[in-house]
């Protein structure tokens, strides 16, 4: 059960914010921080705390566009999105055994 | 994105210790305590306080039985088990649309 082991000790994942963050981010690939807001609805305070987690463990990059104001951008990288999905997939695994 | 905010939402499930004891429990539908312990690596305190949260939800039941000495078992209930599959599939459904 190793596999468990990794899964409760995955300090970037293993929390429901920041994996709801990184489901949402999988199919489209960069978000508005005020859309995650939103969608996930948690305050900004919240979030970015969280995002800066994702941040350090290499999941998401964070950058800020300027159309009429700024606008902060949440990008998954491609580790972060290959490990969510291995993350899921293993605990897909282990409960269809 | 409804599925999204009632995941970051779900009290049972929302921490991995939780999330780890279910996904054990899944397939084996019960377990030592003691197992739990080795298999998740947590403290006894630790784990006491998140099988509360389960039972509390209705995922989990735990009661003893008397062998050589008094054994702490946890069960998973018939809702735990439907409510776990159904949390990680919508996750799935969400990361491959």
């Amino acid at each position: 059960m190793e596999e468990l082991k990794k899964l409760v000790k995955n300090h970037a994942l293993g929390n429901p914010v920041r994996l709801g963050v990184m489901v949402f981010l999988i199919p489209r690939r960069k978000a508005l921080f005020k859309d995650l807001l939103k969608v996930l609805e948690v305050t900004p305070g919240n979030l970015d705390f969280h995002l800066k987690i994702l941040e350090k463990e290499g999941y998401v990059k964070i950058y800020k566009v300027f159309a009429d104001r700024p606008r902060t951008i949440v990008e998954a990288t491609d580790e972060g999105v290959a490990k969510t999905k291995e993350f899921l997939r293993t605990l897909m695994v282990l409960v269809s055994k």
